[in-house]
Order: structure tokens, then sequence, then C-alpha cells
């Protein structure tokens, strides 16, 4: 029924074994948390909630699910990886005490699969209290080595299955959208235009939210990070919207701005900036380019407009499990765009009181401009309500 | 237009403050990640997302709200502290590179407010890499004590207005479940459901929910943490919900079961000793009693029933900016009940694969048993659909 099989999961635990043996480590393990659950997803399809949890793939010997002590049944439903392992450490951080509690220890994990040196992706996430443990049961900090880089190429190179993901992420996410379009008038609440892009994009077949989605209107338009608030949206100012539905643990997110009743000329004008710059930056992310050339042609184009100074950041960055998820697109950025990548084109640009995102899934083609992830037209809308 | 005003704040700096004295400590610092943001919020009125935050509360001095490098716009719209220091090590876990950036560093912020000794609370979730150069600035891991356990008597006590908080945030999750009784239907999946409690908890004045909401059916009701899947709904199975909104920072969540069609009587018997432990739980939870008392008394019922087995915890936990927050309240709980607290009265039953949750938020009073936080009666549902 769902898009991904139990052999991809296992494709996905035999090519991060071949980067085990080709670094010469006895085992990667991945750690994630209830907002970063992106790794562990990506092995095992489990998503902590609360808790926290890794994924443990030895060189050698069965991968094991790491969870905490209130996850056992949620997780045994999820799971891709039979093997699971409670470790105290993985509790909630208000630190429950669990009296009497017989769970396994580190040293324990440590001597099961004769662990002498590991890598370890989510190393800048993993609190200092669970760290300190587990670098002791390793005989010291230098043995757990940071291995978000080495792992980093399995997740950026996507295969079919997981751009079907994306492409089903995206069609639910312009179904929250078009909600929108439908429902909003002066009045409502940010939080409400969420909530309602949110129940038609479970209704559209999203597991969730890809996200913390958010609605930004009139002076709160300049924020390109946020959280949507009880501001009541207004006639003639930006209201913008960071759309993202998940699908199998996949996110994709649609950025659009709207307008209510008149529309001022002078926004109207900064508007058709950014989305003739979204639109270039579909053309340009083509394979074989240097990613950082596409940026400086589109901050270029920008700052050519006469709105340099209302570049943020930009103009893409890696989408997949996480909405936002390496590599970033910048103008300092090196690496050559291939075949099979996918990225949010990210154009948010703001000056004084007044922001607006333009946002859409692509995936670099062997051949051509980027495909759009999914088939949703790129308009100004300006609504007469 | 809001509950809580600036000087609700303020007064929480200063009662903040008096710990920092009496403690002999420099300063405090709370820490919060976007899933675990309630002390940030607690004291600024700000909720990270994707970056992480702090809060400073020095001894001598004013208090300063400390972000990453991509959310200066929406704390700046937010923040209940005026002062705001931007630190690299608070971006996303994904490290960008921000190339050029100029931002203060730890050393800087421990010279400025002349720190020899800070507690830090938030200590068990804080990243490694990010305590490491905190410690180092600090002169030693020794100079950062563990203060989770000093700043929580203040968080445990609610003011007048945090209860009004609680009760608004209650009122919309009654929002949310009404919306499920009303549009249930076989077929409909778990996360189409919770995307509609969302919608109608967020037009009933909700920010947000309070956490990422879930529906377990059938086979999945044995869980007590979860998340929603795509597993369509059935008759005959039990359904349960745990819908939770957010208002102002405050969580409140409703937990109940459902049944369509016909409901097996082992199934509805299982259910009603679930409902009487719950509302038994109200009339025990009086101000001057242990804790530990009520818990044994509640777990005592139901074992008397015959369902000692399909005991997972509880029956209540701490409620406020968390859904699930300090004190628990177990068997083990020493702690003697004090009015003003709130708890959410949260009973998990599960026996093979069946389970499910009444849950409801609960005012400590000083006199007679526990306030309900809403007034949306506790009854089995059984639907005939």
């Amino acid at each position: 029924m769902g898009i991904l099989t139990q052999k991809d999961f296992e494709s996905r635990i035999a090519a991060a074994r071949e980067i085990v043996k080709r670094n010469k480590l006895d085992a990667i393990m991945v750690f994630s948390s209830e907002c970063e659950p992106a790794q562990v997803r990506y092995f095992a399809d489990y998503w902590p909630s609360f808790e926290t949890a890794a994924v443990l793939i030895p060189a050698k010997g069965d991968p094991a699910l790491l969870i905490g002590p209130e996850s056992l049944t949620y997780a045994s439903a999820r799971t891709r990886i039979p093997n699971i392992i409670q470790l105290m450490d993985f509790r909630e951080s208000s630190q429950p005490d669990y009296p009497g509690s017989k769970l396994p220890k580190w040293k324990d994990v440590v001597a099961r699969y004769n662990l002498k040196k590991i890598g370890l992706s989510g190393f800048y996430l993993m609190p200092y209290t669970m760290m300190l443990p587990l670098a002791k049961a390793m005989g010291g900090i230098k043995n757990v080595v940071p291995a978000d880089d080495i792992i980093r190429p399995l997740y950026m190179q996507k295969t079919a299955a997981e751009i079907r993901c994306l492409k089903a992420a995206a069609k639910a996410s312009e179904a929250g959208f078009k909600a929108i379009l439908e429902a909003i008038r002066p009045g409502m609440t940010e939080s409400e235009l969420c909530g309602i892009a949110t129940q038609a994009m479970t209704a559209a077949g999203a597991e969730s939210t890809g996200y913390p989605i958010w609605c930004c209107s009139g002076p709160n338009s300049n924020q390109a990070i946020s959280r949507p608030t009880m501001r009541k949206v207004k006639r003639g100012e930006i209201i913008h919207f960071s759309i993202g539905a998940k699908v199998e643990g996949y996110s994709a997110s649609i950025g659009r701005p709207i307008v209510l009743g008149k529309c001022p000329k002078a926004t109207l004008d900064f508007l058709q900036v950014g989305l003739d710059a979204a639109n270039m930056t579909f053309d340009e992310m083509r394979a074989g380019r240097c990613a950082g050339d596409v940026a400086k042609k589109i901050h270029g184009f920008i700052a050519d407009k006469g709105y340099g100074d209302a570049i943020l950041y930009g103009p893409c960055h890696g989408t997949g499990q996480m909405e936002c998820e390496y590599p970033f697109l910048e103008t300092s950025s090196t690496y050559t765009l291939t075949a099979g990548m996918t990225f949010m084109q990210d154009m948010f640009l703001h000056r004084g009181a007044q922001g607006f995102r333009w946002e859409d899934g692509l995936l670099v083609k062997a051949k051509g401009p980027a495909e759009m992830l999914s088939s949703f037209g790129r308009q100004i809308n300006i609504l007469d309500r």
C-alpha cells in the first residue's frame, strides 16, 4: 500500500554497512530526536516521540534500533529493523525515574557488538549527558567519531521510491495551500489558517505536517523562520505561508504569498522579483553546474533589480526526510549538481517590515532544467475578499 | 488581548533571580529546543524553530535571550526580553556555514556578565558539542551545574493567569475532540482524523497542537506514546485519541476512546474500568495528600477489577508549558499535593493488542476534589456509523 518496501530499508542498511567498512569503523550509529527524526526514520522507519532513538549499523551482525523505556509498543509496530534494544539514556529529557528498571547499559551494547571505534551521525544533536556514558563505554570520546559527513552522501542521492514520496508530499502540500486559497478571509488568525492547511494535507494523504508550518502576516511577514500567531490577517498586507506535508517520512513544502483586497504597486513589484527569481532557479538547476554559480546568478538577478539588500540566504536547500537538509545551496557552495538530487527552491526576500517566500520542491534532471515536484502553478495570488 | 502580560514575564524573571541568589550562582541559563521549548517560552515567550535557544538570568543585570543566526526577526517579534544575543552554537544541527559571520562567542557572554558559576536547566537536553565550548568558556564543567531541580518549583505552582491559559487549551482540545466525534467514519485514516482535530483546535483559539497529537486504532491501540498512521479505522475496534491544544504556550490534553458500530462486551468492560479509574482520580487528587498514596489507590482499584497487568504508568503527570512535565505521579512519589498544582489525569491501560487512554486536565484545589480543566463530559463513545 505504501511506497517504501522492506527491501528499500534493507538496501539502506547494506549501503551504510559499506560506508562503515570503507571507513574502518566497527559501526555507525545515527541519532535522532522528536524534532529531528530523519536519520532514524531513514533506516528504521521509526520516528521517536518524547523520547530519543538511534540505529546501530555494525560492520558485522544485525543492525539494532535503540529506543527509550516507554516506546516499545510504538517502536515494535513501526520498525523495519526487528532487533530492538531499550536503553535508559533514550528516556525523556525530564528524566523520569523508572524505579526497578533493569534495562541494558551502553557497556552491554559495546560488548555485544565488540565495538572499538564507531561513527556517530547526529553528532551535533546528541545531549552531553548521553555522550559521556557512551564515550566512557567506548573507552574515550576519541573512539566516537563524528560521522554526519560520511553518511550524508547516502541521503543526498534520492532513489525513484524516495522521489515518489517527495512528489506525494508536494501534492499534499498543494492541497493544503489550495484549502487556504479557498478559505482565507480577513479576520482569520494565522494559526487558524495553518490548521485548515493541516486538515487538507492529512485528508490528501499526508501522515502529518513535515515541520511546524507557519503563516506570517503584515508586520510578521519579514520573518523567515517562524510560527503562526493569533494575529488576524488583514487586507492590503503580505500574508505568506510555508506549508509542508510529510509522506512516509519525506517532506516537501510550498511557500506562497497572498494579498487580500488591493495590492499596493510597490508590494506587487517586490513579489514579482521574488517570483521571477524562483522561476529562474528552476531553469538554472541543471546537472553538471557548480551549485555556487547558480546562487550567484540568482542573487545577481535580484541585486540588478534593486533588491540585493532583501536577500537572506538561498536560493535552495536540500530536501528529503528533513524539509531542510544538506546540501545548502549558497554563493559559497563548491559542489556539482547531479541528477537525482532534490532541493527546495526557497526564495525568501525581506525589506523592512515586509517579506515573503516562494518555495517549491525540485528534482535535478540528467538533462534540461529542474523538474518541479508538484504541478502547482506559481502566480501572485491577489484575492478579492 | 492575550492572557499573559509583560508583567507576568517580569515576575518570572524576578522569581528566578531570587533562586539564582539563594543558590549563590552568578546566573541561571535555561535551554530549549524546537520540540522541548517550554523553559525558554516560560521566561521569554519565544519558541525556537529549527534552531535552539536559551535565556540567561543573571544575579545582576538584564536577562538575555540567546538565539541562533537565523532567528533574529522571529525572536525580535516575540520576545518579552528585549536584550537578544545571537550565538553560532544555537544554529541548526545540520551545521550551516554562515561564511563571514561575526557573532559573539561564549567567552564574550561569560565576560559581559562576569560569570564564574552558572546553573543550567535543560541540562539533559543540551548537545555535547554545545556544552563543551560553554564549559571551556566557564573554566570547566564544574562551573556549569545542573539546575533543572532548583528552577522546577517555579514551574510547578501555577498562577491564576497560567490556569486561565490551561483552561483555554483544554477548551480548544475539547473542540478538537468534538470535531472528531462529528466527522469520524469507518475508512478514515488516523492521520486524517488528527488533521480534523488540528483544524478545529486552531479555529477554537489554539495557537497550535501542544505536541504531535495521535490517534491509535485497532492493533495500534496498545501504543501509549505514538504517532498517527495511514491505517483506516474500522468498526468494532478501539480507536483512541490523544488530542492536545496549545494556548499562549500552555498545553492541556483530552484522551478518549471511540468505538464505531458494535462494541464487544469484553471491550466495554475494559473501557469502563479505565473510566472509573479516571473519575476516581479526580476525587483523590486533594491538597495535603501524598502523591504516591493516590497512585496506589488507583492502581489498587484497577488491580482489584482484574486489570493490574494492564497498567503502564500514572495515573497523573504534571502539565503546564509541556503537556507532560514534572512532577510525575507514580506509586513511588513522595511529595504532597498542594492547591494550584496542575496535572493531566492520564489513565492508559493496555492488554494484548488492545489499549486506550482516558485523559483530562485537573487543578488541585485548596478544598475538595480536583477541578477538571474543561467542562467536557466523560462517557464511553460508541457511535453507530
